[in-house]
């Protein structure tokens, strides 16, 4: 499977993340997979400040997370984020959290972000600039 | 559509749940599922202390949410939560989430929940006793 | 002790609140005094609306709390806010966190808040209809 | 002033930490002092595993924050953990959190620990291996 780039950003489960259950709750693994999401939109050196005063800006329409085994306090993870498709409108990234020290896959999960005019609020083409670093990113 | 029994349950946006954005961050919609989630297994009398006694526990092995419109702060909202699926080893319930005072769609999603046998960690069947609740929930 | 307007609001214990010791996490305690604050603020007639429009928002400065009981998953507990302090830039909130059914008290804090000039950040008096506001909440 | 052993360690601001003021929410201040807190315990050797088979856990009582400058989102900031009093059944732990590319000072604060006995859950003194490791931090 050819997925282009894919960027790794570490975590550390904080005490804060975790439930009654003793295991991390489930909506932190959005909390991490935004945290992938940045540190990889980062990396292909997509500039927010510049889209926003371009007057562009994205938000996710969706978001899934599968859940395959239990992550606990202070363990070290690792969110794998790669673009699993690009739209006219839309961008599909996906995301992968393995325990860094067993290998072991935590979750695997998918957010689709959608691209807004901040002018008139509607959804709009990807920016060129921007279509240009993700179709960079998918061919790496 | 027939979806059985549906259990509402209301929320008022906390500032804390507001993003840079000015909006409510993605990953507390999950929040408000499983706000809404233990509303609805409370109204159709699931028992969690009397089925962990018995050895039985369950926990999400996905979850899913479209955004279809933002919520902001202290915005008074509404999840609706029911039956989508009984299976074999899981349940899968289904949610709505809008808001009180203009009837706007803000998201829906949608969360499986698998049953696990405490003893091993094994998943296993659906506690007769649960499938009956869920069986009557569905066909209310 | 005459504390003047105390207004209550109730919460549900969400399982996202809860830690790996079984109780609630020691941050949410301050989501909970913002959701009484916001309450208060609210019972009182203070406008956020207005004041901003008028340049003048508001900051927490400090912000502590004293744990005296745990606060566990799906327990119903009652926020009581009152006015602790009415200063010349600064107003100071009183939080009691009780079980609703057991009266137990679960926590006690309080939050300094400072008022701001939007235009320059600076600190600034209180305007003069929210100080009439909260000297009246006082003397309630 | 002398406070013995300052275990730094980095954060970077996440989105989900942000407010509707753009700036990070005053309750995540205090999971950052968790942060702080496991890593410095971490630092001067302090075995939980070690310490709960023994009986023995503790809780915070107390936690208190003062908010000197905004947080903003995707920030680095640098937390430091000190020892700022041993007690004979609590630990008082200071931290100051800043900008680590400006210097400037987000916020300080302290937590009050109590020690407990699991079996009764009443206060205990600290366990003389856990002083040890405390008065050796404090005079570092």
């Amino acid at each position: 499977m050819s997925v282009g780039l894919v960027v790794e950003e570490q975590i550390r489960v904080r005490y804060a993340e975790t439930d009654a259950l003793g295991v991390v709750y489930y909506a932190n693994h959005f909390v991490w997979f935004e945290v992938g999401r940045v540190s990889f939109l980062r990396e292909i050196g997509l500039d927010f400040a510049t889209a926003e005063r371009e007057g562009i800006s994205f938000v996710v329409a969706e978001a899934t997370c599968r859940y395959l085994a239990p992550a606990h306090f202070d363990e070290r993870l690792i969110v794998r984020t790669w673009i699993e498709d690009i739209g006219q409108r839309s961008l599909t990234l996906s995301y992968q959290i393995v325990n860094h020290d067993t290998g072991q896959t935590i979750a695997t999960g998918k957010t689709i972000q959608v691209f807004i005019d901040i002018g008139n609020h509607e959804t709009t083409n990807i920016p060129v600039k921007a279509r240009e670093l993700f179709e960079r990113a998918l061919s790496d």
